[in-house]
């Protein structure tokens, strides 16, 4: 199994907005050299958001407008308790609920396996600082019958040709043909 | 690592609609030949979810309403700013939202590992034309010491033994046993 | 590939509540032996959730007022269809999809790989009653060339210095550098 871990840092300088990180997830699934996997796409924080949904800015403006109705922002601490802590960001924990946490995409044939307008985003709910966001790809290459064998298989008959010694023969066959 | 990936193909003929695909999600997994891993389960639209909830229809009506109340299909571009671009579902691409993208779910012993009540479905959001749900499995058999040697072992042991020859019994010994 | 399964079972004594279940995760992974991978953690219930988000006596008040509001317990066959077939946790079933079936969270170096405050929680929704919760771990130790062939090697390497024969040496050899 092969697998690749990346941290992407995300310094979003509003309160809130919406980054495109498909490019990058993208790249890293071309650099794991998985062929047949899963790629795990989350936000490390927990007022963010890793979601896929349409590339069109329009709708991110609707996003925000729909997210701020039903999670308004409100620092003082008489709508949300999590405000009593000092911290006035308790809408962005609900906000990330609705979004999400994480998106899991399908790796085929070593490309991301997405349908046509499916585009993955990172959502930040409490910006104007360093995050992160991981990158989990765990996979491999498909099985093939006696793949990894195969450089053994020639190097050991060549071998055994020139030693002209019938079991070493008996004894690659075993190992290269049923093995 | 064993894999299969597979898409099936959706068309329901309204607007909105909840299809079960559980039936074909638990036919892959017994294709696939896997006894532990994940299968993803992912709409590839971003218009369409996949959920798991129970399979009652009265309680696929309450969600029908719900997700009308959180957020309602209105094609006028007044009320959702993705709508001045022509189309007329950004209700569809929130309600989605809500109801997810895709699941995972767990494969034990070569069967979905679910819960009594839990049953897969697609829900349509934007219907009326073809749609694609992916389904990814990946996982393998358990693994056992030795497990994929014992052909060769056998093979081995029965050549050597007709060959007489001991250099190739210890090399079969080395290659069965320790290997 | 390694695997772990586990089911672990819960028991709110009240209609709703939030429990902690992190700490398990955490054993589970540690006992898997499991170091690149992804451990998936979901409800097996549909009237419950399994989520990441914060460990704060506050928020989680304010989860349960902001979901009493999206979706209100009514066992009225009135509100919700679902009730009409004698439940009355149709609110469980639309809450629980706000607050989603499941995390996938990465296991990296043996450890799951959260941020800061990402902290693994069941939300119960129509408890008091026994119910489980399901974690499945799938990954490996990271691949190295050669890894699983050493033992094989020393072994066979001394074995054919006693020997002394030549074909039995090239056979090691190709078995245990190229194989």
């Amino acid at each position: 199994m092969k697998s690749l871990t990346r941290e992407l840092w995300m310094n979003v300088d509003a309160r809130r907005g919406i980054v495109s990180i498909h490019d990058d997830v993208e790249k890293l699934v071309d650099e794991s050299d998985v062929q047949e996997g899963l790629v795990l796409v989350n936000a490390m924080h927990i007022t963010a958001s890793v979601f896929i949904n349409d590339n069109e800015g329009g709708l991110h403006r609707d996003y925000d407008k729909w997210l701020e109705e039903l999670a308004p922002f409100d620092p003082s601490p008489s709508r949300y308790h999590h405000n009593r802590t000092g911290e006035d960001n308790a809408d962005a924990h609900h906000k990330r609920q609705i979004m999400g946490r994480e998106v899991v995409v399908a790796i085929t044939e070593g490309k991301l396996h997405l349908g046509p307008w499916e585009h993955i985003f990172y959502y930040e709910f409490d910006g104007r600082r360093k995050k992160r966001v991981l990158v989990k790809i765990i996979g491999d290459w498909p099985s093939e019958p006696f793949q990894d064998r195969r450089p053994a298989c020639v190097w050991g008959v060549l071998n055994v040709w020139k030693c002209r010694i019938r079991a070493g023969f008996c004894c690659m066959f075993a190992f290269c043909i049923v093995g």
